[in-house]
């Protein structure tokens, strides 16, 4: 019953956020020199980053998101690897994954080197089970199935939207549990991979994340981080709660499970204390805010749904701060941007919204 | 930091619906050995079921329950293992853990016998995570912890009412699936312990199932099954819709995942199948029912939920069957007996609505 799974040669992109020379590329070459890459190059566009021989790439700094988006660049962040979204933008595939620079090829139990983006692929390419639970996990993985009392009708499933791989050796924990437990490593190997059921929100993390950019891409928008903003790693978090909420109501699934990478080492809590510290108090509300929101049926388009939300944000999360607000206008900026650099089919959304009705 | 797990001897039941000789608890004497046993003995009540020495067990079969309830005895199945939640009325624990007798000690993946009652120990006593998905898993075992982005003000978690175990080698299918896939072994050992959310359903199997008796027992009414009735194999199925909505409302936690058991045997897919038909159809209409069921504010015991889905159950799903008529008012019986044979603190809210308030 095992099926060979497709490589997507031609049909995923490697997204890849960075700020220095990508050597962790020589451990990954096996798995990812078939593949095209997008390194978003963040800080400093004057530095030269090195790409080991071999792999076919395109690399894009400041100057370029400056000059491809025009005014448009202010929703992408700087100095925070939130920039990472413009690679998703800039694609023209259908698939996206995307890792951070200081991840590597993690071992299974047995000691084999684990091909994190074959599972993506494989979480991506069958169906989600959103809408009731299924105990003994992912239903479509070999050797297992729905067990007794999983209604029938629901066994097809829904399209898999998102792929949402964990981490070996450094967990992704927040600055105050850096803190408090410095030398926690992850070492505890979970075989599954579930689907993360409808209402749910989670934590999304964007260290090793796939996603289907047809399906889900304009939601993945890492919001406004870093430099001049109050808040920083919460990029991930922020696309994390967006996409949740715009996948239940389009009918569309995320995995969460395998595959693992190897985070390699632990960023400065301190330092993460400082980008994080607003966002620990903001989640307070925004995570109840996100909780609570609905999107009127006529939502029917990725698009539509993004813009419907901004507006709600506007409305609800600006009087925690002002930042809300330009956050909002920043997602609409984003919509602009992608459906510019992403001219057909989706573009309907948009300009239905912006126009009124299209004249026949 | 890692504690020991109490045994909590005196404070727990395991109860065992079972036709034969028990021969099964010889594997299970250096686990179960310290436990008192509740027995429920199905069918033929002349027939004399053996208990291997050393144990320390009650024993009921179906004169005992009709002695014991009376009329009341009608709630309780017969001819189907649904026949067990009389040993969670007449237990005077704070905890029971339910297991089949085909049920065996699994080795984990380092060889060493699984001490399945240990693990379920470790889920109850420690909260679970209903309102918000942690991607580490269960957050509170050793070596994890709720990971970035998980809101603080969530982290005290809620009260877990149940703990539901996993089964290796034969998994839960139903009959149709076992005949599809008769040869199908479940060899996938996940090493995760993890919350259903808030607001999904889950199908909740009695083979390897503790829970705090004090938090959601009367909710654990295994329904009318077998003997004379139109459905089998649909008894935790039931249960396990029941106590969903109910944790739910009353902010209570369920975990699902380790320990696993060794199934040892399939039962027949021929005689599955006639038991299952009508739950097959039904659960269609079932599970939406239960999906949207909510609760009034004024339900704040086990028992007041519990009286209020059987008004929803006779109110709304008689339409698909005289059957559920029955069973509401089986339902109502159920928490009647209960409350004779369990005479305090939770009585009052059976009183209060038999009686209306309570006077001074």
């Amino acid at each position: 019953m095992a099926v060979a799974t497709p490589l997507l040669k031609d049909e995923l992109d490697i997204v890849i956020p960075t700020i220095r020379n990508l050597d962790f590329l020589e451990m990954w070459r096996p798995f990812f020199q078939p593949y095209h890459l997008i390194i978003v190059q963040d800080g400093d566009p004057s530095k030269t980053i090195k790409v080991p021989e071999g792999f076919d790439y395109e690399l894009y700094n400041r100057n370029d998101i400056n000059r491809i988006l025009g005014p448009k660049a202010s929703c992408i962040s700087f100095k925070d690897s939130a920039c990472r979204c413009f690679g998703y933008m800039v694609s023209k595939k259908k698939y996206i994954y995307t890792i951070d620079d200081d991840c590597f090829v993690a071992k299974d139990p047995s000691g084999k080197d684990i091909n994190a983006l074959e599972q993506h692929i494989k979480n991506l390419l069958c169906p989600s089970t959103p809408h009731f639970f299924n105990t003994l996990y992912d239903p479509y993985r070999d050797g297992a199935d729905f067990v007794r009392g999983y209604p029938f009708s629901m066994r097809e499933g829904a399209p898999t939207a998102v792929s949402h791989g964990l981490w070996l050796n450094i967990p992704d924990y927040d600055a105050p549990t850096q803190l408090v437990k410095p030398h926690e490593r992850n070492t505890r190997y979970v075989d599954a991979v579930m689907t993360i059921p409808k209402g749910t929100l989670f934590p999304m993390c964007g260290m090793n994340l796939a996603f289907d950019r047809d399906l889900i891409g304009p939601a993945m928008y890492f919001g406004l981080m870093g430099d001049g903003q109050p808040i920083g790693r919460y990029d991930d978090m922020w696309a994390g709660w967006c996409t949740k909420v715009i996948c239940d109501h389009l009918g569309l699934g995320i995995k969460t499970g395998l595959p693992y990478i190897w985070h390699s080492k632990a960023s400065n809590p301190f330092v993460n204390l400082k980008k994080e510290y607003n966002g620990i108090f903001w989640q307070e509300e925004i995570i109840p805010f996100f909780q609570a929101a609905t999107l009127p049926k006529e939502c029917a388009t990725v698009q539509q749904c993004y813009l419907e939300l901004s507006k709600q944000v506007k409305e609800k999360l600006s009087t925690i701060d002002p930042y809300f607000t330009k956050l909002g206008d920043a997602m609409v900026t984003w919509i602009e941007a992608w459906d510019e650099l992403n001219p057909t089919g989706d573009n309907l959304a948009k300009l239905s919204i912006a126009d009124g009705p299209a004249k026949k």
